[in-house]
């Protein structure tokens, strides 16, 4: 009677529990944070044996959130509440700490393993403490333990065995940064997700919950630094109302270990400080940047530095006042040394004014000013030469700057792999450049190497990911743009991951573990940059896109006030070919890469067939490997590209039974809006190349859907990302 | 033993459920639509009694609709699933619908009740169906019986007896609007909320689940119409792509009864059609807009109409042809007659040309034109004459007009009452507009009966809400200003209702039942208004809010290209006093109210004095009500609202235990950003026009925190509301 009692009153709260459950949106908030029950029953029964309390000693605001993360992650994946305690009582422990501040870690005599970790990498260790069966997360900073926890709790998320960890992890690079390109107004530049997550009117009062989960979920990946505002600066957020702001998001992501900085707009010594010049090697331009730091440094004690661009696309630099790059680096450097800041300065500079290939120009810039930089700055280079496009070969600066650090940017945000509604996963992207051989010196000689920083040895590293996160409710617009958010972090924590890898965990987080769920759509991830590249730029074509927004086919863009942001200055389209001859006989870009690489891409024969009109320009009726001629296989990569969202819809459609209502509807929708726009893309640039070639579109081949004229007339409105 | 097993089960069940509500966050998401059990256990017998089984005969979108808002409502509500079934099986049976679509009511025979609540309104009543003791929701339409459904689900969220209901209820307003000043790139006009929710770029396709959670909460409190674009318009709405757009929101919206307006662009057959001109008495015009109106049915069968800013603020408008209002509003009025559309004429019209009190301009433009529109036409008159003040007189065009329907406009968003983080219910100030008497046709004859039509017989009715909403996760960026919102719409349903009474609602529905917190909150809401009006413009002052923005005062604001935007226009302040004179010795703006209005507002004994300043020019030393002379009393007003503000904060603060904490910490954080803008309106007014009065601040008083100086120098930037 009494436990019918029980048993009544238990099934009246589950099901008011139930209820709330039903009105819990799966919306994409918790990205890959999601710790819902292990739905294997062996699997859960030996989680459950493996973590039975969670040892905790010591305390500071890090491990406040390191104990907060693994009480509700263990609670939802296990089932059942995990006791915390101060002190290792009993068997199954989880012990989390340093030696610093857990005596049972220091009595572990962890300190060889623990000095191979360095300040954030930590060890993951089945082990006996006190003669009792335990796991051990230890570092050597609270940090190094935080991410460690997520690291275990990432294995039980992924269904990996705990029962004999024998970890040790570090990061391969120091400086793993978000870039936000948003504005004071919250639009974000060339952002597709919603507005600016900072709303900088109620700051520096009011802290949005956002704040702390958009820091939980960079520290779950390893992402230890954010710029919160656009490299297209505004000096206004270096005066004090601003700094009032940043201190407050700075306040809010510590304890995640995430540091904040900032854009430094190169002529605020004029625009904020009413001085008449920003001439970095003016005393005085010098001394306002050492007090405006300063002055940074009382509100934000452990401010990370100033990301810049200058001299580039209209922005005010050094080279206004004649000085180099460097003069400019060196004296926002020698501001922000004193109290350990950095200076990352972007290499993407370019001048319509100068006839060169537009390519070449961060090269020449900056190639001949190796050694000339402060030890606290690093050249941030894009990872392609031109400009985010879908392709583009390795950006040839790197191996060419021994003696300065290059940091690696890459885009989340997707400029110009279809913005708000494209699925591509990006991984294959990021890591053909990463395993790109710059032959620096000698073969291996990877850019991974040169920016891990084990090819120069760099004393400095780093990796920018320009991000894809806005307000929208699940952050970063489309649902699979989470996995770039996710691949960027971990990959700028260890290179060496795989895009298989990373898909496979970033699937079983964000969605399940199941293998008739994971497999399909991991191979469809694995594809889609393939895909895009197909039905947007096939054979090494570049900046064919829509004017200004970027949005959409534009191969027919020309006559505008700067030839370098025109299709046709890349294309090259006339009756007898296509593609930019940047050999020996033209504009001569492949010497700036070392011998073997300017060799392979500079010889017709050689060149990989993904750089082809990158690199030469070819005849309509050049034989591909495939046998057929360059027009019939532009053709057929296009409608090859246009029928792989085909493939992907097939795929995504299969899994109705496998996933959430919300979230298959969306992705779903996504996919539909992508395959229209990728047929757009097919149509459009099939038929203005086609307009040059004179030849038919293959047989077998559907038609288009509409004339050439009908695309040329588009001209989308109101495009997101200002 | 099997009980035992049951019981773990069940207590393994409830803990991942409980996890999971856990994460639910409360967020204000949800806004007044929470279903959470009845805790009171007597309350939830009775209702678990009255409720056993719902019955909805017939089946329609809207109909699916109430199915689906019983089902989750009553469930959440009672803890427990109640059935659903198109037959009435059983006693205590809950039975939805119309004579048309449900035997079961038709049999009822309600025909005459019925006859009085016409096509929106319902029928709630305790009764026997079938010699079984039932609860009727009847209706004329499906729309009706759903919004029947909600008002029996109030009475259950706001714990009011069910057993003996014999309710019938309508609309007094038609056409109860939500306007929306949105454009098309997303930004929002005097915003405050985010951005638009408006995602025009993944239109039509993605249907974001906000949509219809938005159509759903209007349901809920009858607005049924809503103008999805800003007044002052872009022409680009009305293009075949947008309308494509349009239609998939009007889609989303129709179940809920909630039916889409534009705003039409004057100029848009010359932007749009390639018209030389946009003169309304041209035949080509009036064609292009009939074949655009038609154009616009196809896609939106049931379109609602346009909303009209013509001839105001830079908006181009039949004037600029030298015709008239009528002759605007008439055209676009016939375009849209065959489908039964209607046209929304705004009457804020002003010209910093006209030498004339801008305040007048209005009536001066409008009331001559009396009975020359068509009958499809509405003018949409502001509560005030001037621009949504913390407290205007009512506009006199409301009794002027009797031959032409005229709409209230209330503005909900709050772009001189505080913006983003002023806590300001506006029922008060709502309810104060509604029950001014006008005197029209004697007395008695109170702008409510004018807007419900009542007194003139307008056969065509509405009110208009300027919306607070964006896409701020709970909607309206301050948690309370989702009571602005929920007042427009019980008061365009019915402008009888008390401010007590729907702040008495909205705080059971939205946080919980228990006196102990609807009480004092509840009179924290009711008074909110009257501080406000007191630490910006008590005693009658107006308009003299920061520049452009709007944000923060400005009384010093002078020298602007237009007169007519700046404060000193409406102040006067001189060092012999302060106010606009509006009597015959002055504007003679009065003469425009019937003679009893005019008589009290123009004579300064019998002049309100919370209009004093508005009607009057007063000198420092006049005395008022409280014995102190008028420098005085206004720095006792101005220190009493920022006093106000701080008792808000006690009274609230008291709350922590009756809240959840995240509703808690926001509020009290909006709070303590509302005591700093307080503060800043009464030391900037108060030490501005002691520059004029130069007399000291009474004692008693304390200081101000800063000098004039300061507060002019301030120059808040990036303010939100573009």
């Amino acid at each position: 009677m009494i436990q019918n009692k029980i048993a009544l009153t238990l099934l009246l709260l589950l099901l008011l529990a139930g209820l709330s459950v039903g009105a819990y949106a799966e919306d994409g908030y918790r990205l890959w944070q999601r710790y819902d029950l292990v739905k294997d029953a062996k699997k859960l029964k030996e989680y459950q044996g493996r973590v039975q309390q969670v040892v905790i000693e010591g305390s500071s605001p890090t491990l406040t959130v390191a104990k907060q993360e693994l009480q509700q992650g263990l609670q939802g994946l296990l089932g059942k509440n995990i006791g915390n305690s101060n002190m290792l009582k009993q068997a199954n422990s989880l012990l989390v700490g340093t030696p610093q501040n857990s005596p049972a870690i220091a009595a572990l005599n962890l300190n060889q393993q623990l000095g191979s970790v360095g300040k954030e990498g930590y060890l993951i260790l089945t082990t006996t403490v006190n003669r009792k069966k335990a796991t051990v997360i230890a570092a050597n900073s609270d940090v190094g333990a935080l991410y460690g926890v997520f690291h275990f709790l990432r294995l039980i998320q992924t269904h990996q065995p705990v029962d004999q960890l024998n970890i040790s992890n570090a990061p391969k690079t120091q400086h793993r940064i978000l870039n936000h390109w948003d504005n004071l107004d919250r639009t974000v530049e060339r952002g597709y997700a919603g507005f600016s997550l900072w709303d900088w009117h109620k700051l520096p009062d009011y802290i949005d919950d956002r704040y702390l989960e958009y820091a939980r979920a960079n520290a779950s990946i390893g992402i230890n630094g954010t710029v919160l505002t656009n490299v297209n600066a505004n000096a206004l957020i270096l005066t004090k109302p601003y700094l009032e702001k940043v201190k407050a998001l700075a306040d809010a992501f510590r304890p995640y270990g995430l540091k904040v900085y900032l854009t430094a707009r190169f002529s605020a010594p004029i625009e904020i400080g009413g001085l008449k010049t920003a001439d970095p090697l003016d005393a005085q331009v010098q001394a306002w940047w050492k007090t405006k730091a300063e002055e940074i440094y009382t509100y934000i004690p452990d401010f990370g530095g100033f990301l810049v661009k200058a001299n580039s696309e209209g922005q005010p630099g050094p080279q206004n006042y004649k000085r180099t790059h460097a003069d400019g680096a060196n004296m926002l450097a020698d501001a922000v040394a004193p109290k350990g800041g950095i200076v990352m300065w972007r290499a993407f500079v370019y001048d319509n004014e100068v006839p060169e290939d537009r390519i070449k120009q961060a090269y020449n810039e900056f190639k001949h000013l190796d050694g000339q930089f402060r030890k606290n700055v690093m050249v941030q280079v894009k990872n392609g030469p031109l400009d985010f496009q879908p392709r583009e070969p390795f950006h040839p600066l790197f191996g060419a700057m021994p003696q300065t650090p290059l940091m690696m940017e890459f885009q989340l945000t997707q400029e110009y792999l279809g913005q708000a509604t494209n699925l591509v996963y990006q991984a294959p992207l990021y890591k053909e450049v990463l395993d790109a051989d710059t032959h620096a010196k000698g073969a291996g000689s990877t850019v991974a190497k040169v920016v891990d920083g084990t090819l120069h040895n760099y004393q400095l590293t780093g990796m920018a990911g320009v991000t894809n996160i806005g307000n929208d409710r699940n952050w970063t617009g489309h649902m699979f743009g989470q996995s770039n958010w996710y691949t960027f972090g971990r990959l700028a924590w260890d290179h060496t991951l795989t895009s298989e890898a990373i898909a496979d965990e970033w699937l079983r987080m964000t969605f399940n573990n199941e293998e008739k769920f994971v497999s399909p759509v991991k191979e469809m991830m694995l594809q889609s940059r393939e895909t895009l590249v197909n039905y947007m730029t096939p054979l090494g074509l570049h900046h064919i896109m829509g004017w200004s927004h970027h949005y959409g086919p534009g191969p027919w863009v020309d006559k505008k006030h700067r030839a370098d942001w025109t299709a046709v200055y890349y294309h090259r389209a006339s009756a007898e070919g296509i593609g930019f001859d940047r050999t020996a006989s033209g504009s001569n870009a492949i010497a700036q890469y070392f011998p073997p690489v300017a060799q392979k891409f500079g010889n017709l024969a050689t060149c990989p067939e993904e750089f082809l009109l990158w690199f030469h320009r070819v005849s309509w009726d050049y034989k591909v490997k495939s046998g057929r001629n360059l027009w019939d296989e532009l053709c057929h990569r296009y409608y090859a590209g246009a029928e792989g969202v085909k493939q992907m819809q097939q795929t995504w459609n299969a899994q109705e039974a496998n996933v959430d209502p919300e979230r298959f509807r969306h992705v779903k929708t996504f996919l539909s809006i992508q395959e229209k726009e990728a047929r757009w893309w097919r149509d459009a640039c099939v038929l203005y190349f086609q307009s040059f070639s004179k030849r038919p579109i293959p047989a077998g081949l559907p038609k288009t859907d509409n004339t050439l004229e009908y695309y040329r007339k588009l001209e989308p409105k109101f495009v997101p990302g200002i």
